[in-house]
């Protein structure tokens, strides 16, 4: 898994921006300055600014432009590949100079009916934070870019490891809203599935089934760093920011009790659509027992006067077919008031 | 989830009580004050008096006036939030001057048939304590305030932390009240499904399994806050409170027992109902299978005196028929026998 | 549910020993004092004597006798409080001056067919034991007062923390014949179960499983007192009977292992049970089939010769009808041995 | 549970060496001796001689001799009522001079078709190890045997502590055996299942699934015990034979490893064996439906020509009963091709 | 287990080179050399040249030439055991000058349609690193071969503790490959139950379980071995390697994670599968049903006028036969349209 790129070729190549979506941003409490990457090293200037800066990487292909950075920030081998693979489990890693966290971002692909994890990667310094995403389309970070221009806040007054935890919290907050998609699509199949059970609802559970799986496995590493992040010696964390972070890990053990109480009633909706099939399948034999007890003894006493006997007395009485036809009525009532006894009817 | 509310705007205004409702208590060992609110500077009276104060507020639609409480007793940003936020996981936090505890409180709505919980926020500061309550319709204090009125107990005699204590174990002791209803649904529901299982049983079964998933999710967070609260050398609490909270502690564990063990119950309930289910298919197979094997012979037997034949010698004797008749009624006698011995009648 | 009970007003009262039964043993080394107790008085004579005193309280009703002991020894509040109340979970308590342990001893009633707990408390101080039932009628601890009476063994001549060793052991041990109750009733069950499946059965499983659940709530926390008892550094446990009490804890655990593997047995005889009534369907299925498919045949043959065509050249035939009764005679064996080759028969 | 045996009056006592089978041998690194015990003094012979002395006792029915080496060795009385009761979960027990081991063999009874366990004790003191047997007939320590006659190895160039874990050694290596066993067993039912499911295979499952639960229950405390004997520091266990328990260590976590995947597997067996009985169902149901649906409606058009209208014009024409003949054969043959195409035939 | 093999007497010995081949690399920063060994003594050739020597053995069989490295290296006995035992439960194991690592490699034998796996230890000195392997053809170590020839990477510039890594890191790379293949299974099993359930898929199913199964027993002890490389105070890893093996260890909880998923999964195709079973058993009796209902009554009509009474005025109506067919076709059509609006048709 480790391809052992070789950096030091990179470093004084002029490289283009394809690809690629380079988003940088300065701050301070005073101001904030918002930088149009067109060369790579526009990147670089506000990094001797005062304040905090923040690049903002989409796309991950343009792989040169990556090692650049990597190179620049002087990354280590192994977190540069952790950035560029892609389905890696969320984790924390402490480098001399920075911090890594992966994360997985959750989006509900509604083509494909699946649940899909988009990776971030998250690189505290002194005074910046990178973030790396895989694609530009899905912006999480809408809401924290417009509080840096609005200014007169929090996060404009603090270092940059508030910005780090801004940005996760921003990640976390997305997963509220996969449990909300999935807490309403389960209401929706209990009550189709109280209904009338098809069998394309249990299709249904088993995809949400998958799907809260899925969440889950990327939901328990979160955690995890979460708890590091916030109990460990960490230095690079100021007191105050470990307290938003406490916040932060709340809510990924609140999303944890919940994917759990999920899958509890995913599996009561299994019971519940397997009862409703067998519900059906008793209606079905209801009605096939019913016509069956009430025309096998007519069709058989209609038999009965159907034989050619040379001697058969009734058949000659000038009402025996009105009279079989009375009896026949009559066994038809029997049967009728004993199936509505036996609440078959 | 955090808005940046800024608090420092609040300060000078005059501020209305509206939607909401706040009760201040004020009581020593040799007496107690109640106050009615009318204005909100009414609440910061008692707290210059000698002994704890206790203000309620139940409400919390009218953010200006919890702002207006967190201003003035200092409280941090984020306990501000988490107390108006209503959906929390249940926790405990330490600030400086004082310790927030959110709770859940259960309550079982009849309309929706669902358990319903509702967010209670204790703070307790040096000689106060301050409770938020969503809703200002179900008063679990009831029993507190009574108490307080009539003093000459432990209650009065004691610190704020005691009073503490005394608002979380009316919290704790609702959820008992809840697990009986549960309990005594289970076991409602138990006998119906071994007389007669009906599908809507096993809708019950299910909301049930819900409601046991629910209270599951809040109680374990509670068995937690208990067990910081009474072992970590919280300098808050006193050691004869720790003693009472341990008490609570123990209770918290008793119903996490007793959720885990209506759990199991219920699993075994929808085996029970399965088995009803199948139990009915197979009555009604039983009684087509009967009415098919006692009518299918004797149809064709008088079917194969339906038939033309010229020659058929038994059509010709006298009392062919009645032989027939007499056979057939032997064939009816011998079936019933088999079944009977099957046990199938 | 911590009622507040006043004991100061008990201290001087004459109390009246009704709904109680007291018993009284005082022994060491050398011989043993037993006291019938008529006053309240008599319970306190022989703790001034040497050696170690054991008072059995039976019957929790009359509260005074409670209180008022609990006032001659300084219990504290809460440890009373514990004691009345009649369904808390299996705890131990330390005190300034004595150790509480709260115990449940489980009986089966027969009646209800139901497990039901009796909780036992048992009070150790310096040179005593209180054991309080709630009923007089099961002497679980009949063993130990013949033992003390027989004397010349471990226990008269050990301190009273053997005494607490020995009833703890006394109330563990009952413990594994309620589990060879269950044991037996499980072993019973399945030869039923795999003999003829019967839709009591579940319900008896069902019982039994909730029965399990019971057993297995009240053992998890003796163990966990034990494990505190024989651990922790209690300085009332000497070295010697800690010894013992690992003993029982080791027992404990074995009680815990057998309800353990319990619960999966059960699970199993939900699954033969469930099988049982499935192949029971099957059988009546097959004979439905079997039945239909001889004779919806030979109904049809006999239904073609019935049939009014001026036409139809069999039936002129001389020995039509004898042909057709040997086709027909011939399908039936044909069908006979198909069901035979595919194991229907 | 304990017996308060005394061990006093046995001391001077003559024994007989009724139902109990005594074999001693001490061995060093330059030989062995093998003592044939006629009389109980014979077996304490060797412990005077250099080198390890091993005492094996075979039968428990004949207290009177056990009680006798206790008294010998000045075994407390806990550890000789455990190693009389029978029944005990494995454990381990360090007393001054020796440590006590209890341990589980397994074996499989093939006539109840159950397992059964069979207590081993083992007693290590300084210079010797004392086995304790239930019964004579089962020699799993003769390769132990063999290899002491053997010489010129590391177990007669050790001290007690290699005799002890290889003593260990052979008892865990004998749960191997079992596993074996088990494992044939679940491949073979796996065959007979999904050729055809029948009813006795659930119980053979059954059994299986309580065999499982039984090896599981005897191995999970041997495990502890080798923990225990391993990591701790044991003063009585040589570095160098650490590191060989550690070797049976590994060996009971690789059969804890396999009995929970054969759990898995027996579950997975029973939805194998449910899978088939509702396939087999659904080839009855499958048999009756093609059945019913061919013949019932042939049997109505002949039902139809049978009735005798004076006016049926069909009846008259020349060929009118071929036709009719046909027209049912066309039928049949709609009939067959529609099954076909819905794969029933 | 032991076998207590002798590795003194092979000292001398001149061994041939059959049923195993042993490939030599010995490689620094500077260079490799690749040694064909035709003679055994050519392996022991590189270790007093600088760098880094990788031993590795391919094939178990021939014992004599594992023991002559066994002497060279000076092994301990049980290592030795160790690695010629060929299933044993993955472990790390600490010797004075050296570490022994057992793993798994898993394979999927395409014929019994089986996971197997297959024994790969691993023997790591100062300078050198010796890899036993099973079989000869699956060449899992290619990739490293390769990295050595090319140089310049960081392989070559490191300690023998990188080149260990590089195994465990090729090792564990190949269990994703499996996790693919499973994965894929499950995908396409999926699509196919849904499709239409067959009792071979449900085959399937189990045999994924197992697979499932057998390789989570070999990746839990996998993630523990590295642990323990990682976390313990181990100074044959340097700090920089320890970084790497972190990253693996990453690996096997994804791994793991990624298990235990498709566990949960697997469970939920069982529920498809026995769902869709279900669905066919409903349309089969559907079936039975709508052509019983049908043709019942009718056929009963058909019986009525087959009687023979003298007196049945219908009969001689003119159009009595065609009014009949008409009624007849009506009790069709209102049959057709009641199955249309029950959804059955």
């Amino acid at each position: 898994m480790n391809s052992f790129i070789t950096t030091a070729t990179i470093e004084d190549e002029k490289i283009v921006l394809e690809d690629v979506k380079i988003q940088v941003m300065n701050f301070n409490p005073s101001g904030f300055k918002e930088i149009v990457v067109e060369d790579f090293e526009d990147c670089l200037i506000p990094l001797n600014s005062k304040g905090v800066t923040w690049i903002n990487v989409e796309g991950l292909e343009n792989q040169r432009v990556i090692k650049k950075i990597a190179h620049h920030f002087g990354f280590h081998e192994l977190l540069l590949e952790d950035v560029l693979h892609k389905d890696l489990r969320p984790k924390i890693d402490f480098f001399d100079n920075h911090i890594l966290i992966l994360l997985q971002m959750l989006k509900y692909n509604t083509e494909k009916r699946e649940m899909e994890s988009e990776q971030v990667s998250l690189v505290m310094g002194h005074n910046y934070v990178i973030s790396f995403q895989e694609e530009a389309e899905s912006d999480v970070f809408g809401g924290i870019r417009n509080k840096i221009r609005a200014g007169g806040n929090k996060l404009v007054r603090s270092d940059s490891d508030f910005l780090l935890y801004s940005l996760i919290d921003s990640i976390v907050d997305h997963y509220f809203i996969i449990l909300e998609h999935i807490g309403d699509d389960i209401e929706n199949l209990e009550e189709k599935v109280i209904e009338n059970a098809q069998s394309e609802h249990l299709q249904k559970i088993y995809e949400m089934k998958r799907d809260v799986i899925f969440t889950r496995r990327s939901v328990y590493p979160l955690r995890e760093i979460l708890a590091i992040l916030e109990r460990e010696e960490v230095h690079q964390i100021t007191k105050e920011t470990r307290r938003y972070l406490r916040d932060v890990y709340d809510h990924t053990i609140q999303i944890m009790d919940a994917v759990e109480s999920m899958r509890d009633v995913i599996s009561g909706l299994v019971d519940l659509y397997m009862s409703g099939v067998s519900n059906r399948m008793n209606t079905v034999m209801k009605t096939l027992t019913i016509i069956s007890t009430i025309f096998m003894p007519l069709t058989f006493v209609a038999g009965i006067y159907g034989m050619n006997f040379d001697n058969m007395p009734e058949l000659h009485y000038h009402y025996g077919y009105f009279w079989v036809l009375g009896g026949m009525a009559i066994i038809l009532v029997i049967m009728v008031f004993f199936f509505r006894k036996k609440g078959w009817l």
